[in-house]
């Protein structure tokens, strides 16, 4: 099937919901559409027949791009490259996304992580614009870390699972952790689920002045200090239900990784510059839809530099 | 100075000597000279004069590379790029390395953290040949961890520094750590001087069945958690003084991480695989030296590419 639209495709599989979108970039989508993330043949075949109709309706798109909830398989080669793998949600387990979509759909096919696919998104459109180097931070119902590193997302034996790193927790801590593989890691620690296990309303709802924060901010101070010392991102955007609900959350967590950090790293970010350094995203609810447009338009270049002869030359 | 040689020049600097080099890699080289690192001006001539005593044997070399103890100041274009930072060693804080190194020289001038470098020689010679994503730890006088993403070291606003994260500790360990900046940091827990420290004699010297070698396992475990589940490094290698005198610690980390993952990472790496995964490096002592050799060969790559008319076609 050869393209014969200038659009690209792009779904986003979230744990609770899926958004198939069309366009080109956030000042030109055509078609966005929302599902519900259910039983997963159902969900699967949800998505097939949105893209089948766009297909119909505006011609094969240039490439598909997919930003899925994980843990995900990225490895090239393996059998069971774009499948799902070992996730807590109920009926997902080993579940085959990208391979299927790909024989479906037959052009290029970008498959990422959607925090991965959020960050890039927000370097190629957002508020990461111009950055090579820079991390995504989601906290909602899980914590997740899209990790950009000259431009592109980290991959060696996996790609990014930065939410179940173990921190150190603030004296007098002892809430145990929701996450059922670690307990206390730092999704386990501070995700939204552990917020509202932690003082027994949503997160949404704890007043700023609630104990609770002080404990959530050290934690994602604590991610935050890791992340410094590991790739030192360039900026830390800081996104997801949590972070957008409880605004007060960026001040506390800037404070607490200066202090952790104690002036060890001699940079401006993480000094009198670091009310710039840990900043909101900006593409706000889109982030996560256009993450898989951009995992399309990468997937759509990467085939287009596999053709060109000056790509060969450039391999050799 | 246009090159008369065919040869590479490297300047190890390490906190505690420097090892000045001259070749082309491991089985051609052609000098080396080890100093002490004393007061800084004094050793910066020294190793001036070893440089200026090669050139006029051999030939000024195609390139040069330092690899030198930290934190250093990498970023492009910073007033003080090049310099030695915030460091602990006395009389060498905000001391200029590579720019003067570099204006006395006049050659390609290569210029990383001591350990990326022995990273990158691993990848390019040792034990990491044909691996993309890697990561190399050394237990010493300090912990120090070359990241390797996608063939090159990560550096985002600073160079990485993951001997400084934070990690949780075992049960029972109250050792308060020996880090100037933040006590209890895995370097703070687990270093040379950390495990003295705790025990009261040299870690060389401590018995295997040591009780302090139950918590330095669990910390280093710790920071290979963390680092599995941030750049998933395709293997770890561990090396450096406390590892090559103590080899029991391989099998104990391997455990402990395997059990802190609790198979929430689905690759053989981390579980069947696990004794292939952890292992030492492949270069030994000469890993260091031959780092500044690999940092003078990339220098001159990188230098060869913006003269090529291919190059210039390539980046537009």
């Amino acid at each position: 099937m050869s393209p014969s639209s200038k659009l690209l495709a792009g779904v986003e599989l979230g744990g609770t919901k899926c958004v198939c979108i069309l366009g080109t970039g956030p000042d030109d989508v055509r078609a966005v559409e929302r599902l519900p993330t259910g039983e997963r043949e159902e969900t699967m075949r949800q998505i097939e027949s949105v893209l089948e109709r766009w297909r119909v309706q505006h011609g094969a798109p240039r490439a598909l791009g997919i930003a899925s909830f994980g843990p995900v398989d990225l490895r090239a080669g393996s059998p069971t490259y774009g499948f799902i793998t070992s996730t807590t949600k109920a009926g997902w387990r080993n579940t085959d996304i990208a391979q299927r979509l790909g024989r479906r759909f037959g052009g290029p096919v970008g498959f990422d992580t959607d925090v991965n696919g959020a960050a890039l998104a927000e370097g190629r459109w957002g508020a990461a614009k111009g950055l090579d180097d820079f991390a995504y931070v989601t906290v909602g119902t899980g914590i997740g870390v899209g990790l950009i590193v000259r431009g592109k997302s980290v991959f060696g034996m996996n790609h990014t699972e930065l939410g179940h790193i173990r921190v150190v927790r603030k004296t007098g801590d002892k809430f145990p952790g929701v996450c059922p593989f670690h307990g206390d890691c730092i999704e386990g620690l501070a995700s939204g689920p552990a917020i509202e296990a932690r003082a027994g309303v949503p997160a949404s709802q704890l007043p700023p002045d609630h104990p609770a924060w002080e404990f959530v901010a050290h934690g994602l101070a604590q991610l935050l200090h890791t992340m410094v010392l590991t790739t030192a991102p360039s900026r830390i955007f800081l996104g997801g239900g949590v972070l957008s609900a409880q605004t007060h959350l960026f001040e506390r967590i800037q404070l607490e990784l200066k202090r952790s950090l104690n002036r060890y790293v001699e940079a401006p970010e993480v000094d009198q510059g670091i009310g710039q350094y840990i900043v909101p995203p900006g593409l706000g609810t889109m982030a996560g839809p256009l993450g898989a447009l951009a995992l399309a338009a990468d997937a759509e270049t990467a085939s287009s530099a596999l053709e060109s002869p000056l790509a060969t030359a450039v391999s050799r």
